[in-house]
Formats: structure tokens, sequence, C-alpha cells
């Protein structure tokens, strides 16, 4: 390879903390989707990536892609998402984006001509952190959307996701043109870095891994409606408390989730009307659960409706089931990974595999075209806060294992 | 006695309607304290009392005394509040205020001169709906209020409660002559009717009670800190979910109210980062204990407390307490709850003795002089709704003991 990988690598974590200086304060990264930061941020790697020869277009769900063209027209796609949670890390999704400037600048601006062409891409709304859905520019391209389930949703200050989206110009009538868009991209497989945003790595002493798939999850909101009453005259056994129902479902989801070797996580909790001195009649919660095999997948999920539906007829409450989203398990294509696992190995001497627990843009591309992810370790395993990192030098061996994959997959 | 107990008790049932037409939408009562309709239903009691032949006075807190003069100058105080929550019920305050009309009436416009002088009180804004602050009118005249507390609330448009006070020709600066004002009454008791708003008597199949005393409130936010990560990737074992603690920690308050024959009320809950896939790092809730043994209320406390603290420690998260309010317990005269014993015997055939979880005006009485109060039933317990409700017949029995009460501690 007469291409400096060290000098590559060094030169993206460079671009990363440009990135996360524009882009953050003291409380993290504030690159939350269909915000202005995110706008910011979406302006800084289309720029640069046009400085280094690519062509830019945005599609119909707000996807940023930089292509190259190649010798042939089979393309590769490769990227990940610059959004981010809100006071989020600065490597989550960035690192994935970040990575293909240096992609982009190897092969444009008369550098080498690549066999095949180049699809750089910054996915759009990986996190969903403003209107709880994930993946949604990723999964617009592959089609998977079903644009029915995006009509009703808002996010915490009620404005509706047809109004915001329409400020970034990505219509949810036109959204799924997207998927059209991507058919003549003639896309032939899809790469993807990420941080591994866990410490199983950290715990092995390892610094990258291939990815060989990534867990299913089964995401609802659960609702319980009991009786509102005064906090003071209510005897506490005849109460019909919805939080505290709530709060035996969300406990009862741990043990379902250490007894299938899963996560079950409650992230999002409101309650009604929200007052001291009125016992709740309704909370709302959410529940992520995730497993990689399919049928333990299916058992967390019923053991967990089990669960409420009981304590809900205990309290006298009612329970309500609501599905957010679903994604079976992704088991990535099997010539890739042994593309992306020599990869790991000629810089790191290991053949370093694991599964991914967090969705990824690529498990939308994994289901219509040959994909394949690579992890870089995470510090303590934080993400999704400012904490979140990767010390340089082992930040730099995943960037110079991922180009070597790169490199095989697009020559 | 000379006086149709039955009449007047169907009186006041009628004007109750009355008011009711008068003040309330589809959605319930809707006088709220320093709003047009509550000015609406101030001067209608006003004017109904005028008619009756006693002096009227608002005093410089905005409560309003209607005053028959009595053989003696030693003064009875009876009265409730006027004012309710938005979408209230139609008998919350106002029971206890129109029913002072009917004594006006027995006692006014050359009726029997009673011994003692009567000070009829429709008291200013009990409910705290529009500021947040419970009882103000009733801690002016009492001389408890800390002005200084109240001087930066705003409603929840922003108002300023001085500016909106001072249309009600309520001064802050000078709320505490009412203090002053109420010294000169001579007042040696008072007594309160109101409903009960919780289910007790229904459940026990009685219509009118005796209230000996007002539980004490131990008021708090309870702060919980743990780690925030990734619902994808982070094991169950190591996580430290502040929900799930604040979970534990709010089943275990129910416990600790049933232990102690007291309540615990979780009633405010609000989680951070609120995101569907990050594992809360931040949950805070409120916590209302209330209890009418003042030695079981600060058990109840601490033990909560040592609750979170366990908690908190085994899932490695911290627990931070921040006092909202706190109250003793009232206990009322002796003496005036051996009358209103008696008087609730004399109607219903039982002295039927409870105490108050909901706080009332009179709490701010009992402080400096002998005070009683008793209770009508609820129907379900509800209240703070348009649900709630007392069938007339039993509305009317706890009216006829209530003027029962009045006529022994008059006359």
């Amino acid at each position: 390879m007469n291409f400096d990988l060290k000098q590559a690598a060094k030169h993206v974590v460079a671009d990363l903390r440009e990135l996360a200086k524009l882009t953050s304060d003291a409380k993290g990264a504030q690159r939350v989707a269909w915000t202005p930061l995110w706008q910011k941020s979406r302006d800084w790697f289309a720029n640069k990536a046009k400085e280094s020869g690519a062509s830019i277009e945005i599609d119909s769900a707000g996807n940023t892609w930089a292509t190259i063209k190649g010798k042939s027209s089979d393309a590769v796609v490769v990227g990940s998402h610059i959004d981010c949670v809100p006071n989020g890390g600065w490597l989550d999704g960035c690192l994935g984006v970040v990575v293909t400037l240096e992609i982009l600048r190897r092969y444009g601006n008369g550098g080498q001509k690549p066999e095949k062409t180049i699809h750089a891409v910054n996915w759009a709304d990986e996190e969903g952190a403003r209107f709880g859905r994930s993946l949604m520019g990723a999964s617009a391209a592959s089609g998977t959307m079903d644009v029915k389930e995006l009509i009703n949703l808002v996010d915490n200050d009620g404005n509706k996701i047809k109004d915001v989206l329409a400020k970034y110009n990505v219509h949810l009538d036109k959204i799924l043109n997207a998927h059209r868009e991507f058919k003549k991209r003639n896309a032939i497989a899809a790469l993807e870095l990420h941080i591994e945003q866990g410490p199983v790595l950290e715990n092995q002493n390892k610094n990258v891994a291939c990815v060989y798939g990534i867990t299913g999850v089964e995401r609802h909101f659960i609702k319980f409606t009991g009786q509102a009453a005064h906090a003071g005259s209510f005897p506490t056994e005849i109460r019909q408390d919805a939080f505290l129902t709530a709060a035996k479902s969300a406990l009862a989801f741990r043990e379902i989730a250490l007894k299938y070797n899963g996560v079950c996580t409650v992230g999002k909790v409101k309650v009604h009307p929200d007052v001291v001195t009125i016992v709740p009649d309704e909370c709302v919660i959410s529940l992520d659960q995730r497993s990689i095999d399919k049928k333990l997948l299916a058992k967390m999920y019923k053991d967990a409706q089990t669960a409420t539906k009981k304590f809900a007829e205990k309290d006298k409450v009612k329970v309500e089931w609501s599905k957010i989203w679903t994604i079976e398990p992704t088991i990535f294509d099997k010539k890739l990974v042994k593309l992306c696992k020599e990869s790991v190995k000629e810089e790191t001497g290991e053949d370093t595999t694991m599964y991914s627990g967090p969705l990824h843009d690529i498990a939308e591309m994994a289901k219509i075209i040959p994909s394949v992810m690579m992890f870089a370790m995470s510090k303590r395993g934080l993400s999704h806060c400012k904490e979140e990192d990767t010390p340089d030098s082992k930040l730099e061996t995943s960037i110079r294992a991922f180009l070597r994959l790169v490199n095989k997959v697009v020559c």
C-alpha cells in the first residue's frame, strides 16, 4: 500500500477534534438531528468532502452522499451518522463519517482512481433522539421504513415530525424516494466503522474488532392507567397508582434481561398529572429490549408483557403496549466478515470478533446488500455522554484497520 | 331547636347548585382564586350574606367576612373557601362557605340574637392553584405567613403574584395587616364543614364525621444520580440506572406507608435525559408523606431516607434529599371535638370520628384558637375533578349535623 495509513489515521483524529470543537458545549456534543447544530455539522462534512473532489448530493431523506466515481459502476457504501443524542460524545457516529473524508482524499482530487465507485454517506438521524425513531435516513434508503408509523410522532415540546423535517427539506410524503435514489447508486457492499459504546473490548484488553452481527430490538411504549386521587386522603391499600405498577415492571424487566443474557432499558418515563399532591393516574414508559438471538428476543418480549399484565391486574391498573419499532437480529455477510477479520488481524495480530448491542445504520444496509462493520474500543464502555472516549492510539489502530478493509473491498 | 334544620339543609344544597351553575363549565368548576369567576363567586357570597343582614368586610388578604353581632363580643369563626382547582368540583370549599349563609339567615334580619358574635368567612385562595401557595388568606389572618416566600411566585403564564393580587386590592406589603384585623375580631373558636375528598367514610358506609385532626406533611424532592450509558451495549450487571433506584425507592415508600398507617405519594417523576436508548443518569421524584402522629411521621421520613440510601449504595447511585415543605400534624381542641362528635351522633346515631389527610384553612386557625372541623362523605372518594360529588341526602345530613355544632358553640 503506497498510502500512508499512519498519517491518514492521525488526520482522521484531527478532523474529529475539529468537529467536536464546533458542535460541543460543556455538557457534551449537541448534534441532535433536525437542530441547527446538526445542520452545522452536516455542512462541515459536505464542505470537507467537496474539497476532496467528491460530488455532493442530499437525498430525499436528508442523507448526505459524497461520491468518487470508480472504474466500475459497482459501488461501495461507507459511512455512519453525524447526529448524536443530547449531551453526547465526540465519537459516536462521527468516527465512521469522518473516516470517509480520508478515503475520499485518497481517491479524489487526482488520486488513484478506485476500482469501484465510493459513496461516502452521512446518514440522517440515526439516534432518533428528537422523535424516538432510530435509523431514519438509512431505513428510508433501504426502503424498509413504514411512513405511517412516523406521521404522529412529536418531540418533547409537541412539535410534529412533519413540520420539523420540512424545515430541513425532508418531506414525509416523499421520504421514501430515498430508496429509489439508493437503487440507482448500484451499491454492492456497505461498510461502517463505529465505536463499541460498551465495555466488552476494554475488559478483554482489545482495541479493535470485526462485528459479525447486531442484536435485534423490540421497542415499545407501555402505558399504565390507574386512578388519580388526593395524596393526603386516599388510603394506600385501595390506590390505583399507575407509577407504582410501572416501577414494578421496570424492575422485572431487569431480571428478564439477566435471565436471557440480553438487555432491557426503560429510558423514558412520564407520569400524569405530575403534581406533588396527586396519585398518578397515568404513567408511560419506554422499553428497549435487545438480543443477538431471535428466539431469546421473542421470549424477553413475551415475558415482559406477561409481567406487566400480572402487575397491572394485581394493582387494578390498565396496561397497554404500543410498538415503537422492532428489528430482527442482523447477521453480516460471511465474505465481508472474513475480510474484516483479516484487516483487524493485520493491524492488531488477532482476529477479534464480537456482536453489537447498539443498532447501527448498517443494519438497514444489511437487509439489502452484503455488509459488515468494525468496532473501536470505548473507554469505560461509556457512550451517549460527554465522558465517551477512546484513547488516540487505539482510535488510530481502529482507523488503520478500517482503511485496510475499505481498500480490500474497493480495489 | 325552633329552627327548621331540614329546611335549612335543603336551602344550602339549593344555594350550592346556584353557585355551581354560575361558575362551572363542561369541565367542572372554574373558581380559581384571583380570576374573574372567583370574583363573581365572592360577590355572589357577599351579596347573599348582606341580604341576611350581616355586615360585610374584605380584609387585607382578600378574605370576605360577614358578621352578625351577638350578645357577647366573643366571636365564632365559621367558614371555608370558595376558590377551587381548575376543572374542580362543586363542593370542595363551597360547602363550608355556603352553609354559613344559612347560619347568618338564622340569626340575622331580626332573628334570634346569638350569644356570641358570628364571623362567617370566605377564605381567599385555599388551593394555591394559580401560584402554588396554599392557605394564602387563612395564613395571613393567622399571622404565620412568611411574605418573603411569596414575593417571587409567578403563575404558569409568568404573571407576578404582586401584580395579580393588586388587581383584587390585595397588596403583598400590607397582606399581613389581615392578622392585626383578625385579632380585633376577638375570635374564641373556629369551625369548618368540608367534604372528605377521600373514600374512608364511604367505605365504612358513614355520611358524616367529626374530624379530630389533620395529618402532618413531610414533602421532599429526591434526586438519584447514576451514569448514562447506551441501552444496547452496556451490560445489565454494571449499569448505574438512576430510574431503577428511584423505582425501588417508590415501592419501598408504599411499604413504609403501610407499616406506619400513613400515606406516601410519589406524584412527580422526571428522568434525564429521557431518551428511549439511554440508561437514565438522573431521576428526580417528589415524595409527600403524611401522618396524624408526629412521631410516626418522623419515623416514616427517616425510614424513607434509609431505604433510598441503602438502594443507592447497592446500585452505585448517588441520592440527595431536598425539602419542599413540612407541617406538623394538627390536633383539634378537645372540647370542640366533643361537641362535634355529639352533633354527628345526634344526626346519625354514631359519633364517627376520623382525621383529615388533606390540608384545610382551619389548620391555620387551629394554630391560634380552639378549632374543629366536620366532614361530609365523598362519593368514590373523588375530588379536585368534576366527578366530585356527595348525594343530596348525605350532604343534607352533614349540613344538619354542622348546624347543630354551630348552635352548640354559638349559644
